[in-house]
């Protein structure tokens, strides 16, 4: 039986999983749980995922969420996946451990997140909150520092100064691309002064090409639309708070 | 060359890794790494955790961070570890995977937490927000309903329905046992309707005796002192904001 993937690609958990089995040439289904549709609160997807969360699988009968969960799974359970994916060596996992833990801790999830305050909050019909977007924007920095000063300190192409990529690689720059959605100037200031996070940026998507930049593209979607939401609020907002026509014939 | 853990016990997932070496007859040195007087943030730890967070440890030249790595780590690293503290099977452990990673991430680390926002922030300095510790706390008790709901709807007496503890087990334990530090009545109302995590946590405490009660046992001392710097902030703000007395000779 063909495993199933239980994704949207709006979000980057699941595009982490679905990446992960292009690149492996894993047999999936990619079963669309539509978030804007509210699907994974359905009692449907209850049966699959009682934590209604996406991404989830179902391989047979077994059925699993978290997307590092699922990675370390795919990278086990199914044969010929190269051994720089999830080591099988003790502590050349033990580190790419430490990475994955490292990340779950330090990247809120959902609505804490700096994309999230910054500029998806009106696109879901909640206020823009300039204060806590600013506190948001602070820890993601702190977090990118610590990739450039600690994670990238090695020489190598990827994390832990590996010439391979690891889950822990997939599923951080996933993470990051996140910041394709904010406008350019927002996100130059960001990561413009890390420079080794952009080049390890760079280098995974090549590595992972064309699988990584194929599940992406969906941001660029999302950039548009949010944009245009911008626009027509800042319209509605113009409409309503400008001044009369100095030459109306009202 | 004995296993170095460098720890401070009020930091619970320094504690789980304690217990956890304790529990399994690990021949340990814990060195204590004073969190009140930032020794994490010194030059001589930054060599031993570039990251600057406990728990760290060292196993010969081998450095890591992370607790929930750590656990992983010494759970295959140390003979005679047995098994279902992180199950060999293929299935097993990924569900096992799956309750940690989804601790990390819906557990807030630091000062996002519940604990902190409640009653740590006056005790290191920081004003009280009761509108941040009450977001703080509706997460925290989202975060129980899922498991008393997901993670303990199973027969068994530990999580994911098995018979005996796994690292998951340890781990969420240790940081639901940081509510021992709220007020009595906070505790009651937050964690009295899960009645399922009560039972559980009991469960986990007896079979992890005696270590996991005595790690704990600095959890009482914090709460005291907690209670004493409250009834001195307390009598400050009585002393400043008393009526004058009408008998004074003033």
């Amino acid at each position: 039986m063909t495993l199933r993937v239980y994704v949207d690609r709006i979000s980057h958990p699941c595009r982490e999983v679905i990446i992960f089995c292009r690149l492996n040439g894993i047999d999936f289904e990619e079963v669309r749980i539509d978030l804007s549709k509210r699907q994974h609160l359905t009692p449907e997807f209850k049966g699959i995922n009682p934590l209604m969360q996406i991404p989830a699988i179902m391989d047979g009968r077994f059925k699993l969420s978290e997307s590092h969960a699922i990675l370390r799974y795919l990278a086990c359970a199914f044969p010929g996946i190269a051994d720089h994916w999830y080591p099988a060596d003790l502590y050349q996992r033990a580190k790419v451990e430490s990475v994955l833990d490292w990340h779950r801790a330090n990247f809120p999830r959902g609505p804490a997140g700096y994309v999230s305050k910054s500029v998806l909050a009106p696109a879901i019909g909640l206020p823009l909150n300039p204060q806590a977007a600013a506190k948001a924007e602070k820890i993601l920095i702190a977090s990118l520092a610590k990739i450039e000063s600690v994670w990238l300190q090695k020489k190598g192409r990827f994390l832990l100064g590996s010439d391979q990529p690891s889950i822990a690689d997939l599923s951080l720059a996933c993470e990051i691309m996140q910041l394709e959605v904010v406008d350019e100037k927002d996100r130059e200031r960001i990561l413009g002064p890390f420079k080794r996070v952009q080049k390890w940026l760079n280098d995974t998507k090549n590595a992972m090409a064309p699988h990584f930049e194929e599940v992406h593209s969906i941001l660029a979607e999302v950039k548009e639309k949010l944009q245009k939401q911008r626009n027509a609020i800042g319209s509605r907002i113009t409409e309503v708070g400008r001044k009369p026509d100095l030459h109306s014939k009202m």
